[in-house]
């Protein structure tokens, strides 16, 4: 499974202002977990920083993890908004996954991360 | 008429968070009740889902089952609401139907489901 | 000029929830009233519904009616609005008309029904 | 420089409903003062009547007058929307034009009328 | 390092009205610090002005500058925002820089400039 | 029946060059002769002039002449063929007509004229 | 299975030039047979007529007569043309069908009419 | 009327090969010599060099020069065709003028320049 | 490497008729030999049967065994192109592969399969 | 100037097929030798390999180098394909360069490579 470990970050260099940062990954795939046949998405990671940002590169390796993985689309979604919360920090997080045509179907996840809901529950 | 017991559903895998999964189906076909016209929409289902979520597979056999009901833009895009409502008691749900040109005309119908007046009615 | 009484209706299915049908007509068409030139429109008739629903069958022969009346952009939209107000009595109504190209020029003209007014007025 | 006198109305048809007429001329060309280079925009005009509607031709008209003047894009803009709110006098107004590529720079400038601003101005 | 000095200005024509002036540069370039492989982005400015306007040459030359700059997406979005806004001290200003396709990644950056917070940290 | 005399010419301004002429009517409409529907469709008239050009207005109101007539698509294709053929007398002309969607069907119908052959049969 | 003898005709209006008529049916649905599922396709018929032209309505439902068959997209493209040339006879005849995605996958079949070598081969 | 003279050339870099060299100029405008009222076209000029080449910004300013002009699209299209082939001399060239719409119509006119035939004539 | 072996056939419906079959691939995934990155193509096979045709689902299971596979463009699209010649003994065949941006590069190959050739080599 | 010495290559996988590899650089930019203003472009290199392909980075890094050259249209499209026939002795060549806006204008140069034709003047 993809690991949050692969994430490299780098300070913030404009941390007194709330501004957006917007990557969209073009190229994710993985692996339907009941029939085994691949999906593929476009995943969008917005947040506004607080001490540090994310880098591109480490970014494209975390998603190239779950190339080969069995994952729903809701469990996935959910755990790069999760491991990108707890890596980041972030004054705020949202994940968008646009899943392409399955079966007939598109599909559009999307998650917030809530740093508060988790420290509550820590 | 399409059985709402034909939808499969699955543990929400992410319950603590309200986060939105929005399933289009690109290929419903019905048939006009008076004139036995075909009919085709997207359909779009959009909700927020708390202990469980639809089943991907199940909610396309579902829509399979209108392919030769005779049943206006209206009635289907409330029954469609009324029976994903049901299943899946969502914490919000709210349907789209996109339906394509008849006779010079597109339409879109969009219903939203609400338990709590359903409860009152109860 | 075109009669709100070509227009028919059947019962809304869903009278409880407050649902909001569209229907937008691709192939609308009317005269200049100065220069006896035809003029092309989308016009979308967007409402939610009380007691009654427009069928989509008469709805288009009402807008064929229109075809050699020499009309202003911005008077048949608000008659349109006026005539199906009157027949519908919806719980909200708006028209839309998109104008295509004349002169350099596309118009839209956004009309919006409301029941309140013209009872106090009556 | 273009005459807001060209400008002929016409009454408003509905007068008791607050309604939005949309008018876009796709063809506006002036000239940069400084190079002499001729600009191009589209100019839309957005606005709901009060007593008076523009007439379209006329407008088409006062628009042409612009072709040979030398003008900034900031200034157009306002002299649009001080000619059209003086002879309209309109519940409310805008104006967006967007100028098309200029040394691998698109514009958009969009300017609000207020008659009370300028009441309280004379 | 691109130096605002670059920048000229001349006086806002209708500074009575608060209206929008969005200028989009299409062809700007740098360079990845890391990598020295170039970067493109279409970098939007849009803004409120107060007392005086960006003269639109001297900002393409302004962008011009960073053609050969090593710069972070991040960091090259928050010094245009500050340059303009030490420049301009405009009503409201916003930088949206939209980055074309690097490693399967699309990225837009948008920072808004707040003159209050900066006076009070000064 | 719209009749060719409509048709006004002008001298071809280059008449030793085979330059091709290209017009296209995006706004033709006619009527369905069994269930006096509308139809619409865009028309191409692509021909290399002779001695003479075809006038655009007066083109404009030769099609408009067919707002009213019930006539099938490949009836009318071949007599605007025809007709234009008989008054040009162009060195080649073809008309292409797009009909829009007419119960999930769009048409082409493409003539070409053919001076020879009809000579050959008077 | 679909029956050619729904098909309609009428007198070709032009049987003197060789012109192409093209009709596209946009709204296409069969069975496949090995699944049951749905496939859709946009399916073109492509002819210069001799004697008689397909009336379209007919034609509409004869395609609708697939609706609920199961059948291949080769064997009934191959099908749709034998039976359009069986009745019409025409002078050319091709029939172009694109089927929309069906597990990753679009396809397209192309199949040319030709009664002289079928002639042959009788 | 836009002089030939304002086109400036340079020495063709490779005069050994027959390479095709393309500029299309978007915001060509003339003025309808009837009515008065604005003509916009995109003119393309493609043509294989033979001695020299011409300079980009001289071809602007004569297009510019076309701006007051009353020409019809038929006669201003050779008339760039004749000016270009005279000045450039080029092993072939042609001109391609595509007029937005106008009344309802969009034209394309094209011309091809044959310095050989027009030898022969004179 | 991805096995022709997984590639199943059923018999040519129509032998008798050179028809064109294509189907599009649009979710081919295979990796970069070089830096293990992944490339992502469209993968277009377009032929006319002989006696046999490939069955829809094996051709998906086939273009999926490249999933994990390090191999360069040119090769991927020659070994498909071989493979399914060989298989297929087809009247004609082409691939054409149309691969995504990789470090601001898009590609195609096309390649055309040719039975004769290859036996006179053999 | 950029060195074709940059160029890698590798061994042509099937030498014994004639078929057509194409790669586009949509990220060229070099500068305009007059006023200094960057110049963008996508580059397309279309050839039939003989003995050895390009190899992709390297052919990144060879457009690289024209960053801050000072080159015509014409002359860059004519040297890149000189330095990649000389690299390759394709079996075919050529190169086609689409320019972006300058000035209202878009252009593109196409040339062809053959070593045959230079051979034969050398």
């Amino acid at each position: 499974m993809a690991d949050p470990k692969i994430l490299e970050t780098f300070p913030n260099p404009a941390p007194k202002r709330d501004y957006v940062i917007e990557h969209t990954h073009h190229e994710f795939t993985s692996v339907c977990p009941i029939t085994g046949h691949p999906d593929f998405a476009a995943i969008t990671v917005r947040y506004v920083a607080d001490k540090i940002c994310v880098e591109l590169k480490s970014l494209k390796l975390y998603f190239h993890a779950y190339r080969n993985e069995g994952i729903f689309f809701e469990e996935v979604t959910n755990k790069i908004c999760d491991d990108l919360g707890t890596v980041l920090r972030p004054r705020s997080l949202s994940i968008i996954a646009d899943w392409k045509a399955r079966g007939g179907f598109t599909s559009r996840i999307t998650a917030e991360w809530s740093g508060q809901k988790r420290t509550r529950k820590a």
